[in-house]
């Protein structure tokens, strides 16, 4: 094993959490009492319909950023937030760009990256992901979006892309997330899997992913464990 | 500003005496004197005419650890070599991934990473500068390889490539070289420039890039000077 790949958002970093807070903190400068819990469970709800919009042709290559925007901007009008001004809008876009990562994440990484070749396999864009990593000091060997492949998980094209960048075989490649659907395609694909279960990341609407629903390489609880599991 | 792209054969990594000690320890073992100098010299010159090959659709896209192995071979009869096993040009190959940074390159990054996001915009591969960060430690945000934009500097694609995936105007973007041809294409495409000198680069065998020869926006002698020159 050579390289880790890992899902970001819920993975590493606490979005919800995160987005929350923006969220109140913008409805306290606009002297309103904002939804904040509800708000942010619709835009993550909109996540995957938004790329299967990209993924069925019915919009072309879009970037995890321009997505996130339509979406907000399509249900502002639910939450009575139709005044904001397209700068506004764009303040809790980037939003997604300064999330905290969950406590373990940083120093788990930190002790991979003695050993390993590490970088994110996630649906964000680039520039979204090195944003992150600054913000939250997640320490990567290399930066891989979505948009490098201009094709979102769990696409073969990126899976396999991130191989073919790192000129290794996929046996050689370890994917790392907390969501099963995501380890059940780097399987199918030949990459090996570990299982990082995340049980708070939905709030208390969360409904799976408790724990691992196939026979994955390696599972852990954080990635301290995961690091000690990996010899690091 | 706020991305800094850096130039990295030569403006970061000393490749001549990294490989000239890698030649001779190969000799060594083999128990024959090599030509180191005059190997990897003649190595180096075949950089230019080999992505030449590569730009006028002589060769399709290929990488460049394809184009350092190709050269290689082509020129061992001339040194005595043509009993190489493929192992072994392998193994030399493999040289231009452990490059010694020059002394000021890992503090000067260090300090810039503080106030910047930095790359390298390179003609090497993604999977070869992943590999030269790892060994000489250059402290990264994100790698950009040669084979994400299947182009090799200078064509406009890698410089405008870069900036639509940091998704920030040339104009914010600051490329770091040692060479001269380099700054002035980026100059050409809306980049900004920043000029460090590595007069010992080429050995004594050095005929250009001296000094700066447009007018750059920064001029400096090490990474580090560059560094309180950009206020960090």
């Amino acid at each position: 094993m050579k390289v880790l790949l890992f899902d970001t958002f819920g993975t590493l970093v606490d979005w919800r959490t995160s987005l929350m807070a923006t969220l109140t903190n913008f409805g306290r400068k606009k002297e309103r009492q904002l939804p904040a819990a509800d708000i942010v469970d619709r835009w993550r709800m909109a996540y995957e319909p938004m790329m299967n919009r990209v993924r069925m042709g019915k919009l072309p290559w879009t970037d995890l950023d321009t997505l996130h925007r339509l979406a907000l901007t399509e249900m502002l009008p639910d939450f009575q937030l139709s005044d904001l001004t397209p700068p506004e809008i764009d303040e809790l876009t980037f939003a997604w760009h300064q999330l905290s990562p969950w406590p373990d994440s940083v120093a788990g990484l930190t002790r991979l990256k003695r050993k390993f070749i590490l970088a994110p396999l996630s649906n964000g864009n680039f520039s979204l992901l090195v944003d992150l990593a600054k913000f939250s000091g997640l320490p990567w060997d290399a930066i891989l979006g979505a948009d490098l492949f201009k094709h979102y998980k769990p696409d073969p094209e990126t899976y396999l892309g991130a191989c073919e960048l790192f000129k290794t075989a996929p046996a050689e490649v370890v994917l790392v997330a907390a969501h099963n659907y995501d380890l059940k395609a780097a399987q199918d694909f030949g990459l090996r899997t570990a299982f990082v279960a995340r049980p708070t990341e939905y709030g208390p609407r969360q409904q799976k992913d408790f724990g691992p629903e196939g026979s994955w390489d390696f599972v852990a609880h954080n990635m301290i464990e995961l690091a000690g599991l990996l010899g690091c």
